[in-house]
């Protein structure tokens, strides 16, 4: 008999294998979208629904069960916020609502409760999005560890942002450092280190990051991912997958905070595997690359810089390379096996 | 200092009031719903927002917990589809996609998965709904009890059902056996009777019975709800609180089978306070009620009739009585305390 691991919850390879051999290939194809819409036929962040006049609903659905639920920079409910309004502005969405269930373990502290919700109301609050609705459930002491949060994110587009319209050409930019949100977390459940990490979550909102960016250069933003569960290996392998290309990542290019490369080093992971929940990475048009990473470092971001490109390969179709900084290329595989339960 | 109680999660008094305190009351009136929709700004069993052409998206979320997650009737696959796909029903939608997160425990054994994920899958095939998205996370061993499902319900309609709609004159109707769900998950709780039961859940999707009724008596449907947690007691409370009106419900008529009445007494329970999964209660337009509950029984929903009536009542407003079979009328209380933990 097999059993349920830890690896099948991580985000990368076999989380795709195990939701494609239960769920997805049991689905048939008409029952994978509403029709002109975007469901599981091409997994992304959120899935879509055509109304009329050529827009979109935009829904998204997330379970938080991030472990310890505060941390360095955040907490469960300002992650459950932002993630999944993350998404939302990731399938070009213009988030407008969200619902959250909340199910929480008898005796936790009502002032902790609060607090979390607090933190998630501030989110939505700041970014003017309306709770609409929700569930609230308790499970008795040792039946869950304190507190598991599932949102919807809801919004609306007349233009959808695909993976697969990555193009031969396009340059790879991210937004900002990556890897804080999952250093911070493995900080915390390691214990190694907690006192003198001067780390915070990047956990944040990208509503004032991808909504302008949207209206400027919507037609030149050929893909966009926060990369969270799996980190940046993980979504673009899942672009070059889609899109049938080749994406070549440079090492010297990457963000990475002194304290996450060296915090990486020690345990022996990759940076590019760890979570982010404030970064947008994105496939942006040659044409307009440069453009858009000063027009990013104007909105606050001026860490965001070009780190890569897409190239057209038969041979190398689907693949991702990583140019080392003492130069060299290798595979970026899928992140693979047991990374960090309860990242996010 | 204070802490969660099961009967915060009871689905009873307890639970509006932590939900009201911690959340609903903190959101701002705007931000309560999407204008010309219904959001928290009512609590209903789905929120709706409204697209163009006077139609509707309703959105609906729940997350099951069930434990056992296989008893007699279903498992918590059938239950999260059925579920969701009912509370559409009942905002007056038409259910048409569905997506879902499963947090599941490390070490589950993926056979049991599989069983429930096919549960779910069927339903949905047998409706024609589209599963559209979700996400699947793992948690270690001893932080999560099996199995939690999140279903978000999609649907569309161009005439909302709403709670508020209940109505002085209005017949409450119920479609068949109440409380069977209820008395199943707690004798498999208990331990008690389960050799010898004959008990099955009702949990069923109620798009057969719904659908034609919508169409047929779209006008005079005032309110509909599945009345899970909490039962047929709190549905009512809520129903009269929000009309402004008295529901007067009699004993004699209210359709219970022999085991689940016997079961409750050992118990000390009423079963009007029993969930139930697969039944619809109604407030009917006086006008049309006997001739509905004859087009019900028609549909195949042969136990449905009339248990009570809606009245006009200055010093009763918002209150439920109930007339029992002996004569004299007491009031219904909505549930209060721990009623039995992780029955949806």
């Amino acid at each position: 008999m097999s059993y349920i691991t830890l690896a099948h919850g991580s985000g990368g390879l076999e989380t795709s294998e195990i939701v494609n051999m239960l769920l997805f290939r049991k689905v048939p194809d008409k029952l994978k979208l509403i029709q002109g819409g975007l469901g599981i036929d091409f997994p992304d962040d959120a899935a879509a629904i055509p109304i009329s006049d050529g827009k979109f609903i935009v829904i998204t659905m997330d379970s938080y069960t991030v472990n310890p639920p505060f941390f360095p920079g955040g907490d469960i409910g300002k992650l459950a916020a932002c993630g999944s309004i993350n998404d939302v502005l990731m399938l070009g969405g213009k988030p407008i609502a969200i619902m959250d269930s909340i199910v929480v373990e008898e005796g936790f502290p009502i002032d902790q409760l609060e607090k979390i919700i607090n933190s998630f109301m501030n989110v939505i609050k700041d970014e003017d999005i309306a709770l609409i609705g929700g569930d609230f459930k308790v499970m008795p002491k040792g039946q869950i560890d304190k507190i598991v949060i599932t949102t919807v994110g809801i919004g609306i587009t007349d233009k959808l942002i695909i993976d697969r319209n990555v193009k031969p050409g396009d340059k790879i930019i991210v937004s900002d450092y990556i890897g804080d949100h999952g250093a911070v977390i493995m900080i915390m459940q390691q214990g190694i280190g907690v006192e003198e990490t001067k780390l915070t979550s990047d956990v944040k909102s990208l509503t004032r990051l991808m909504i302008p960016l949207i209206e400027k250069y919507g037609d030149y933003i050929h893909a966009a991912r926060d990369p969270t569960r799996g980190g940046v290996a993980m979504a673009l392998n899942d672009w070059a997958k889609a899109s049938n290309t080749v994406i070549i990542i440079d090492e010297k290019k990457i963000p990475i905070r002194e304290e996450v490369a060296s915090y990486s080093s020690m345990l022996g992971i990759d940076p590019l595997y760890l979570a982010c929940e404030g970064v947008a990475l994105l496939a942006i048009d040659n044409e307009v690359a440069d453009e858009v990473v000063e027009f990013m470092h104007k909105l606050g971001f001026k860490n965001a810089r070009v780190i890569g490109e897409v190239k057209k390969s038969e041979k190398l179709s689907g693949i991702v390379l990583y140019r080392s900084a003492v130069g060299g290329l290798r595979i970026l595989e899928p992140p693979r096996g047991e990374l960090v339960p309860r990242i996010c």
